[in-house]
């Protein structure tokens, strides 16, 4: 029983929730890999994507999900939209709300703004990451890639390396995989690591060896291009030297220790291309795939509570 | 009987047609309440939006419609299109006549644009919005909601307030509401009046207490940025004190009166947030809510044409 | 049968291949011209339109051939997109891929770019357009309108009029009509023929009568704007009075040679407007509806090899 009436972050997920989510995806990553990849459980449902930040590869990601579910999707081009003419984000909202979407998919650049917009209207609400908050359907494909390629999602030792502190997609990892009860090492530069972060149950460390001991999964966040060079890290050459992921820091790990990154990569900054293409390692491409079914699952269950 | 080829503007309609759409339009309003929203009056059949200006609630509410009723609906970025190249209207027009869409949904910065490519192609073009001209789909829903809050759309007393002179969306609804027999009032600032509008049977006044006296319905309009502060008006501030509407000024209006706004709302400039968040009187939601189902109704009468 | 994975080029096709299309594309026109324009040979599948040059004639006509096949279509906006974040094509390509489209249309203004793409993903890629050297799609609907309107795809004298050099409309039409052996004359000034074209059995000049005489079709092709007035032509007035074609120049073609476009036309560089909209000649209009058609075809063609 999946019983939310939104998806706003992992926070609001029990383990059962969890793992209700990723049975059901694992189905549908069987539907997208056939050539029926098209089903109705969405059918007779309005889906509306509004992304106050632009981010082609979600975005299509749940485009994609919603269409092969047979939804109506639409895209708001919130860039170009009434938000120039000085309407604020809740009349927006409001606007939309009054046209019976039943599925919101929102990205904004607002920690809590989606949140906020949940409120105010009747449809389900998807977050698609705000702000440095949460970015719940990243760390739910995420979570059923390692599932799926360590056949379970618990007692794992994962490390999370990068820029921890700017970064939605560490918080909402470090919550799924801290529910499931695997063991988190956190690395990065003392600049990008959070204050206080160790009081969660992790293990922090600002070295790379320590982090990849013996780890079953390393994963890798993009660092931003405003952080580059800049305050946080010394030189984008010396911070690819601590940090970087290549061939000789993943001695360190398991030698069937699997690489993750969200995409899209820096390649030479925070992650070795060769490394990146490396199909012994590397499950970046599969991420995205998971991305779509992940999608599929949480948009289905919330449209069945819509339905019921 | 609804016999009209294209859905122009509201000059070419008569009260019948205008009937004709209402009563279907309300059936549509109860299917997009559902959770089956979609059916398929328009299946099989191709429908473009060409918005040659911006306008996201417009060609959302447009999209929306489109895909509820199973048509195939294709946006066209006119902005990023051959315009560019140097073609003209009419060539962008022939070409996608070309394509053989079943539905053309245009909008237009000149008066008149819309009508002319209306008779250059071999399919039903429905105006929203061209130049001053008119915008009947607006007009059409804001009749829809009339019609439901009041239970009548005939002997109403309705002011309808801003900047007339600029708004299609006043020109279509002083002629909607004038064939359907009602008492209009218009106001604003002299400078924002057309000249000879007293002609048309409708009151003008420069004083909101005169207009709003008695009202069943006040209608406020958007002020366009590039009139504020500017040739036509004195000043934002002089401006919403004079014709911005309050609760103050609705005192003079009925008890039970209703507040509407064509939106995007500039709040604080011609009308108080407060009021326009104000469930006892504002209707603004439902205009929005009202928007589709007009455009559903239009696009299926439209349809059945093309299909007889 | 038609065996091919992609359509790259009209280098890979046989005179047998480009015959399959047309035929079954004859039968797509007749269900565009119907109010049945939906069938679902592509239902079940997702398209998705990758575009990083804009093409807003082109992609519309991909987009409705999709959806006119039932195909889940995604357009994705590659300005807006990733690569913006230094993601490279290659990765985002396999990206998509990750998300299992079935057919996969792109642009890019890189020539073998496409051909590249298709190396690395598992989907049917369509070219629209790469760089200089193909737009298959683009021959084949030329090709279509030729043999509707001539009643043959041989033995005729066809002259391809402007910018050889830098045209893969060009390219893509010399390849196939001379496949089919056609008789094929080039005509532009020297700057624009690329050197050696006289090797591959074509006729070139720069005279427009000896182009014409006699001339069963004549093709012109688009002047780009960084070529007006340029290096490569003395000035727009000179081009339009040697290059340019009009009523006087089409004298010396067949009486009902048929005159053609790819668009968006430049009226009075290329081509004079009043010829440009002369039904008597002028078949401009019907290339754009044989585009649908023929992306149809092209698809569906396609989408059998994927489901057998």
């Amino acid at each position: 029983m999946f019983s939310h009436r939104h998806l706003l972050g992992i926070e609001d997920l029990s383990p059962a929730d969890i793992t209700t989510i990723l049975d059901l995806a694992d189905t549908y990553v069987d539907q997208s890999r056939s050539t029926a990849k098209h089903s109705d459980a969405l059918a007779g449902l309005t889906q509306v994507n509004m992304f106050f930040e632009n981010s082609t590869r979600t975005q299509a990601s749940f485009e994609i999900a919603g269409k092969r579910l047979g939804a109506d999707v639409m895209n708001m081009a919130m860039q170009a939209s009434s938000i120039k003419k000085g309407e604020t984000l809740i009349d927006t909202a409001m606007t939309l709300n009054a046209m019976h979407p039943d599925l919101l998919v929102v990205r904004h650049p607002n920690s809590g703004a989606v949140a906020l917009l949940a409120q105010k209207v009747n449809c389900a609400v998807l977050n698609a990451g705000d702000g440095r908050h949460e970015h719940p359907t990243q760390a739910l494909l995420d979570a059923l890639t390692i599932r799926r390629r360590k056949g379970r999602l618990h007692r794992l030792t994962i490390a999370i390396c990068g820029d921890i502190a700017h970064s939605r997609v560490a918080r909402s990892n470090i919550m799924l995989l801290g529910k499931m009860e695997n063991r988190l090492r956190l690395c990065g530069p003392r600049t990008l690591l959070p204050a206080g972060i160790d009081k969660f149950g992790v293990e922090v460390t600002e070295n790379m060896d320590e982090a990849l001991d013996g780890a079953d999964v390393v994963m890798m966040l993009r660092l931003q291009k405003e952080r580059m060079d800049g305050a946080f890290i010394p030189s984008v050459r010396e911070y690819y030297h601590r940090f970087g992921l290549d061939a000789a820091k993943m001695r360190a790990a398991k030698p069937d220790a699997i690489v993750m990154h969200p995409g899209p990569m820096n390649r030479g900054v925070e992650i070795d291309g060769e490394l990146a293409d490396d199909i012994n390692h590397s499950v970046i491409q599969e991420q995205v795939e998971m991305g779509v079914a992940v999608r599929m699952a949480a948009m289905d269950l919330l449209a069945r509570n819509i339905k019921a």
